[in-house]
Formats: structure tokens, sequence, C-alpha cells
């Protein structure tokens, strides 16, 4: 099995990753957000690129069935329904609905490698399930930690890291392991004993504690609260799994 | 001080780099070899693009005066003098000689960051040298891992986080760190009882060891065996330092 990862989110050709699991991370915190809210029982999570298309998804949706969320600089934005926290996707609002969510890494990320032959939805909070479904789908793994407006991101990359130091622990088979992701593996190796440190220290961390979202960190920093891997497929997020 | 790093070898833009220290590393081999160059008597190197480029970079100097050196696929080319294992550069061949070298990534790496202020070639030979240097220009610093063929180098990225863990540990000043210059550094960290391992599981590292340059790896993971921090400024690099 080879396992790849882009450091830096430049958009991989298709060909790199027509035949493999792709797993997409925004720790903070789309990704975080996804899964969080699919265990609060959302429906399904179309994430779009502008506030405009996701005004509009909404219109295509029969009224009060579909929930707005997302952000700009960190913040909720206007008309929206709910901001970028994981802790305002509550069951009472989310249960059944369709979320439209817009945020600044997240659905770049889903953009760039919607090519993959299948497309998980990883955090923190769901990492063995992450685990799980890349060991049972056999095949060539690529890692797409979001990044921050284009650049490295710390905590997606240790959060990468944290899934492949599983993988290559418990699988029975070989792997390839290239440099990034074995970089990964290394960063993660460093902050597993205070994930939340990785978070705090990294420059998405530090805005985000200023604009009083300290708490957002401290959750997105557990891990394993979750058994479920979401998969993104034709622009949306479900728990269906894999359809083939 | 700002310290920013490139994880992955992408030209920056002149503007971010035209007011700092620029630090170049190519651990496999280039600068490795220009260091141990240089402390073996060179006078001076000049790193070009091409087996032509060098052939008529010779014919400029006078009969005798230059040293022809470097490699394709990690192997010494047909008609050059030298090859690219540092020890291959004795006092005896190059003392008072210019050298005239093309590599795969070291030469492009010097070519993306010669808008730089001053540009510094290091490797784990001369840290402490390099470290000196950088804490004495006060300026903002860049590091740029020259990687390998275009891609993250996890050998050249150690040897930044290093540098950048001394710098760090010893300023007196703050530091203003991005996330790709702290990841560099926890690198680092992971490896710093066991450098010479981050050579062995690098990509490079296992292809030069399949082609028999295991002593190379060695010899490039030793730490602070000579004092000098090189300068490569107007395409020449040499020990004089910096001139206004």
């Amino acid at each position: 099995m080879q396992i790849d990862l882009r450091l830096v989110p430049e958009p991989p050709d298709a060909s790199l990753i027509s035949d493999r699991t792709v797993v997409v991370i925004d720790v903070l915190r789309a990704t975080s957000v996804m899964v969080h809210a699919m265990a609060q029982g959302a429906g399904e999570i179309h994430p779009v690129h502008t506030v405009e298309e996701a005004l509009a998804k909404r219109e295509t949706f029969p009224l009060g069935t579909a929930v707005l969320g997302g952000e700009r600089g960190s913040r909720r934005i206007e008309g929206f329904d709910l901001g970028n926290s994981p802790r305002e996707y509550v069951a009472k609002i989310v249960r059944g609905k369709r979320l439209i969510l817009t945020t600044t890494n997240g659905t770049r990320a889903f953009r760039a490698v919607s090519r993959g032959k299948e497309i998980l939805v990883a955090s923190f909070l769901n990492v063995q399930a992450v685990v799980r479904r890349c060991l049972e789908s056999g095949r060539d793994l690529f890692f797409f930690p979001a990044g921050d407006r284009g650049q490295f991101s710390l905590e997606d990359t240790v959060c990468a890291g944290m899934i492949i130091d599983r993988i290559v622990s418990r699988g029975k088979t070989s792997f390839l392991i290239t440099d990034q992701a074995q970089a990964a593996r290394f960063l993660y190796q460093r902050f597993q004993t205070n994930l939340v440190e990785a978070l705090r220290i990294s420059d998405h961390g530090k805005e985000l504690m200023d604009l009083g979202f300290e708490e957002d960190l401290r959750y997105c920093a557990r891990t394993d609260l979750i058994a479920l891997a979401p998969t993104f497929r034709g622009g949306v997020v479900t728990i269906q799994g894999e359809m083939e």
C-alpha cells in the first residue's frame, strides 16, 4: 500500500488520485464541523464555495429543510443560520436537515481532490473510523490537509500523521510511504501526548483564540469521539459509505 | 525577527526575500559539497544549470584554474573532473581553484532565491557558522530547503529545523515563526539524537544508498565540522561574507 500526502495544498493531478482513497482534513474547523454535524444527525452536507452559491442552493430545497452554515474571516456570515463552531451544530437544529456549508479552506480542499476514487472526511474527532475505512478499502492512500489559505497547516498535518501512524502500526501489509507522509507522521509523534498544543501554536489556531474560539480548539483536538467516516461524492457529504 | 520557510521548494516572490537573509540547504549533496570544498580551499564555486553551461564556463577561465563537478542521476557526468561526493573534493584537487558545479536540486534552489538580500550556503557540516551569521545579520530569515526534484525533502528540512532551533534557543530577540518553520523545527527535534536516520529514511537518501553512496550520508550528517558560512552572490559562492 502506498501512502502519499501534500504538506502544501496544491491540487494533485487527477491521475494521481483517481484510484486512491483520499483523506481530506481541515481540523479548524470545516471537517470537524462536518463530522460533528453528521453525528448530531444531519442528513447530508453540501460544501459550496461562495455565499451566493449557498443562498442559491438553499432555494433548490423545500422550505425549512436546509440549514446554512459557514464563516468568512472565521466569523458567521450575515443571514446564515450557523457559524463554524462545532458546538452550534446541535441535533435540535441539524437532525434530518441538509447543511449547506461554505468555509475558507475546507470547501477548496474538496474541490481540489474531487477526482479521487473515494474521498473521506477526517478530523481528530473520527480518527479511528477513518483508519478502519482506509484499511478496509485496501487502496493506496492520498492525504490532503486542507491548509491555511493555500499554505501548510500544522494541525491538519498532525491529524493526517496520526491517521498514518495508526495505519502503519496496525496494518498487516507493507507500506511505501513518501517523505511528505513520513514527515506528517513524525510531526504527529512530536505532539501525540498533547494534541491541543499543535492547535494552539498554529497560525490559524492563534487567530481563532484571539477571536474567542479557544473552546473550539479544545473540542477539535479530541480524538475518537465519533465513529463515522463520512464520504464526499458528487458534491455531497454523507455517511452512506461507498457506492460502487 | 521573523522566520519563514518553504517545505516545498516553490520559488518565493522577490518581495518576500529582498530584505531577508536566505538560507539554502541541499544536504544530499550540493551544499554539503560546497561547504566541504570551501574548507578544502576552493577559491570560489559557480553553480550552473546545465552540462553545456558548465563546459562553456570553464572556457572563460585560464587553463587549469577551473575544476568541473556535479551529477546527473546522482552519478558523475562524463568528462567532468569530479562527481557529487564531498570526499572527492580534496585540497590537492580544489585548493585555489574555481569549481564549476551542476547538480539536480541545488543549482535550481540558488536560482529560485537569487533575489535574496544575503544568501547563505548551509548543510549539517556548518550549522553553527550559519546560526552565527543569521543572528549577526539581524534580518528576517527565509529558509529554503532545496528539496528533491521539486518536492519536499526530509533531510533538508531537518537541517533547516536544526538551524532554526539553535537560533530560537540562543537568540535574545523575540521571534515570529510561521507554521512551516515551526514544522521544520519539530521534525529536527524528532531526529536530533540520530540525524543520519533522517538521511537514511528519506527518498533521496535511499536512492543514494542503493547506488553505493552510504558513506556520503554518514559524512553529510556530521554537524559543525566546518566553521564557514559561504554566501552566494551574483552567481558565485565565496567565503568573503557580505559586501554591501
